[in-house]
Order: structure tokens, then sequence, then C-alpha cells
């Protein structure tokens, strides 16, 4: 397919699993990559050590190109970055912080960078520190998120119409009908994360893959906003979070009763009633747990089928 | 264009024209009709002997099909209603309440009728109630809107694989490149509010249509959820709504300070900051008054070659 984000990332489609923690470890990223997308080892929920291991275990499974996505506001950061580099890990992607920080040292090892961004001024920042591309993310993804809620139909254009760098889109899109209409709003790639988090090389905790499988419209909710706003699956822990809302909760208590460990606990431990259970609103559209390679497969046929058919429609009667 | 929107309602082009209170009266209701699309009075606003000339004035200025949007939480409702039906007004879009309750009524006289939805649920029960097409509202939109703040990237493939009648998407849409988006997504029409209250032909006041133009993104909020939720730019207004939550303001002390008559103040009388400025989060990417016969002309050329530009991109190489 004729894309930047092909050229720029070496890969055959323009899709990006989105680098989750809990749930992308070398396995699901390796898939990816090999079924000519883009794998995401997830560093979020990893100490050191084990993030020189996943990405150890990725090469040994892949020779195609994949990417470790960094939460800049990592507590290990400095060793997450310093192993990045001396893993030769061709592609990184960091958000939840800023993009001038890391972007020239990672540009000096050779590194491609992309940055996840919810707003303008984000957008143009990242422009500015040089990254490659931005990754544009709606208010119905899943896990953290930016707080002007702004969602994917009207993030899209507003930011492909204040940056020359590439735009991938993310938030929203489980399959080719999405991919083919935010690829109409300007964005040249996808990333999907609720939808590679219920695969079978996602590692999250089964009963999770089972609970997006079942989600419905209104599953999830955009909360916790006082400390970061997270998506989530309503359950116990929610419902805790709304009672202690109604209470007139501080953002004190908030942080205490969120506590420690509670994303493990929900995604990789399947504690599905006291766990975050962080997973996007379209997870009302995932029905099934099919394989990394069918996601990518589908996602391109569906996309070209539905941008056939719908440009059919157009025939004047 | 090929659209079962289209026979449905009898118009040239698969537009809609959203029904905003104080922002569509017969002038701009008559202008969207006459350039193809469907024009719609909002009678919201209205009390019955405004309405009635409102219908009989928008009937002299176009001979094309045209609607009336009916809030069925309005308090005139019964006035409203036999108001269109002794009219003969051949389309009724209703929002905000039960389509079982009026549906056959309005069907007995032979009027189209289509209902404006947030969720699956309310999709099923009009579709069972006998309407003839859904209105597919996401969380972008302006004005009021549905509690479960699902987006309309999101809302459109649910609500397309629930029923068998047509659906338009609302929220986020103020051109082609949307317009497109959506149809890949299964709409068969859209429904734009922000975009026409911003149009020369709009009865908002003009500082209010200046604030559209001005607004970027982030400017928009979802608020006072305990009464009904509705978006709205942040102003004065919106900033005591906040320093009201943040007191632990009761759903009474939100009603009091909300009172009465603050729509018409901010978005007739052009009371920027005490007034309550309806609009959607698409109002960033709106940024010049045009007329309602270039927004229906300008998103149908727009809509063809963004869905034949991304084909392209599909030649692999």
């Amino acid at each position: 397919m004729r894309s930047r984000i092909c050229k720029l990332l070496r890969i055959q489609y323009p899709i990006i699993q989105g680098g989750m923690i809990w749930c992308s470890g070398w396995e699901l990223a390796s898939a990816v990559s090999n079924a000519g997308g883009l794998g995401v080892i997830g560093s979020g929920s990893m100490y050191p050590d084990i993030l020189r291991n996943q990405i150890r275990k990725c090469k040994a499974a892949t020779d195609k190109p994949f990417a470790v996505n960094v939460p800049l506001l990592y507590p290990d950061l400095d060793a997450h970055i310093a192993i990045i580099i001396e893993e030769k890990v061709p592609i990184v992607i960091t958000s939840a912080g800023n993009p001038a920080t890391y972007t020239p040292k990672f540009k000096e090892y050779g590194l491609t960078v992309m940055h996840v961004i919810a707003n303008v001024k984000f957008a143009k920042k990242a422009e500015s520190a040089g990254v490659d591309a931005v990754i544009a993310e709606g208010f119905e993804a899943g896990g953290h998120n930016g707080r002007e809620e702004t969602t994917t139909l009207c993030l899209i254009p507003l930011i492909k119409s204040q940056v020359e760098i590439p735009v991938i889109a993310a938030g929203g899109i489980s399959g080719g009908a999405a991919m083919a209409a935010v690829l109409c709003l300007g964005a040249e790639g996808v990333q999907m994360g609720s939808r590679f988090a219920a695969t079978y090389e996602s590692s999250a905790h089964e009963g999770f893959k089972q609970e997006i499988v079942k989600a419905s419209d209104g599953a999830t909710s955009l909360t916790l906003k006082e400390i970061t706003p997270i998506r989530l699956l309503k359950n116990s822990f929610y419902n805790k979070v709304q009672d202690a809302y109604a209470r007139g909760a501080s953002k004190e208590d908030l942080s205490l009763l969120l506590g420690r460990g509670r994303a493990k606990k929900g995604l990789f431990e399947g504690d599905l009633e006291e766990g975050e259970l962080e997973i996007g609103q379209v997870s009302a559209q995932i029905n099934r747990i099919i394989s990394a390679k069918e996601v990518v497969e589908q996602t391109m046929n569906d996309c070209l089928a539905v941008l056939q058919k719908t440009q059919l429609a157009f025939k004047f009667e």
C-alpha cells in the first residue's frame, strides 16, 4: 500500500499495534510484525531486565521491524531508554510526556520516533522536536487519555491540518471499516489497541479477554480525571470510584482508592472485579478472540472492500 | 447518489441539517432543502404559533421536502405535533424521548419519522416503533447528548449491526472527509449541526457564529450530566458550573445555576459569557461563515474526492 508510514517503518501494512501494559509482550509484538504490521512491546509494565529479555525474544521471533512503547512518566525511564538503544530496537513510540526531552537522543542513535498526542499543541511540539510521525489518539481509546476529550473523528482532521509529518489514528479502530474511515480523514495509518488485546497472542489474562468480548455499548467510561484520565470497563472497582465521587472525594482520596498494581491485577491476573480493566469503547464491537495475523489481514481486506463499496454508492442516478 | 436516505426523504443528497434551537428557523431549513439536502426547523425553541408561522414561511420558500425536529420532552409537545400534522410537514425528527409514544400517530398521517438515538437499546426501540431511519449521534455532538458517551466512530458500526433501517450519522461531521468516513462505517447519510449553525442563513446571533469560527480543540465540554448531558463552549457560565462542581453542588444547585433561558441568551441574544453556547467539538474545524448551499455542495464534492483519493492509496507497490 502506498503510505508514508509503510516506507518510514519498513512495514507492509500501515497497521500499528498499540503498546499496552500487561497485554503486549514479545509474543504479540512479533506476531503483528510477522503479519506485516508493526508490533509493539509495551514497556510500561516491565522492569528493565524484563524489557531487555522481551526485546531479545522478539528479535528471535521476527526479523521484521518492531517497536517499544515508552511512557515518559515511567520511574525506570533512563534504564529503559538505555536498553532500547543498546538492543538496537529500530522504532520507539513515546507517550505521556514532553517529546522534546528524549527525541534528540533517540535520533542521535538512528531510531525512528513516534509520539502519541491528543491535541494540536502537542502535535506541533512533537513535530518541532523532530519526531517522525504522531499517533493521534481520540477520547474513545482505552487506558490513559487526553484531557480535551476530542474524539478520533474530530481529532484526525485537526491534527492533519496542523502538521506535515504523517498522522496515525488511534482510538475506536478495530477493523477495516474504521481504518477506511480514518484514512478518509487524512490518517496515513492506524494504531489498534483493544482489538490486539483480544487476540491469542496477547498476554492479557484469559478472563479479561472474555470481558472484552462480552462488552456492549456504554460498558466503558473515562474516569479518574483528577489523577490521569483513564478509560476502564465498569466493574466493582469502577463503582467504588463512582461512590467516592458521590461522597465528594478529594484527589488524594482517589489516589488512595486506586492504590498500586490495579492494572496488573485486572489485565494480567484476571481479577475482573477489583482490577483496573483498561479498554476502549470499541470493545463493544469485538466479539471473538482471533489471531494477530487475522486482525491484520481482515483489517486490510475489509478496508479496501469498504472503500470500493462506499465509492460505488456515488454513481448518481 | 444511491442512498436509501435520498429515496426515503425524496432529497438529492443524503445531508440532513440538524434541528437546533435558536439556530434553525425557516431561512436555514429552506436554504438547505433548496440546496438538495434536508432542511430542518428546530421546534425546541418555539411557541406553537411561532412554529406554525415558521412552517408556513418554509413552505413558501421551498417546494422541496423539509422536516421539523421535535424534542419529545417539550412542554407544548401536543400542540407542536398537532401543528406539524395540520400543516402537512412531510418529515418529522423526534428526539429525547420514547419513539413508541408518537411514531404510530405520525405514521397514521403519512409522515416519515426519524428518531435520534445514542445507543443500541434506543435504536432497536425506534426500529420496533416503526420509525423509518435512526439518526445515531455521537459524544462529540453539540447540545444534548447521550449518557454512554459513545463516539460517532464507535457508535455507527454498532448501530448498523443491530438495525435494518438506514442509519444517519451525527456528531463530528462538518464536511466531505467526515462524511466519507461515516459512510465507510455504514451510515447512509449525515446530519450536520454545528456546520449549519455557522452559515449566513442560521438564525444564531452573529457573535455566537464568530465564537464557532474562533473555537479550537478543547474549546467545548460535555457537562451538566446530572441534569441532561450537554456539550457547550467553555465560557464564564461554564466556569461557574465547574466551580459549582468543585464545591460539591447537588443536582438542585446545578438546576438553579442553570436557570431558564440560557440557551436563548447565548445562541440568539449573543451573551457569550452568561449564555449556554451549545456547539459540537467539530467547531474547531469550522473557520468560515459560508452559505448553506456552499456547505451542501462542498461536502458532496469533497466526500467523493476523498473516497477516490483514499482508494488510490491502495495500489500495492
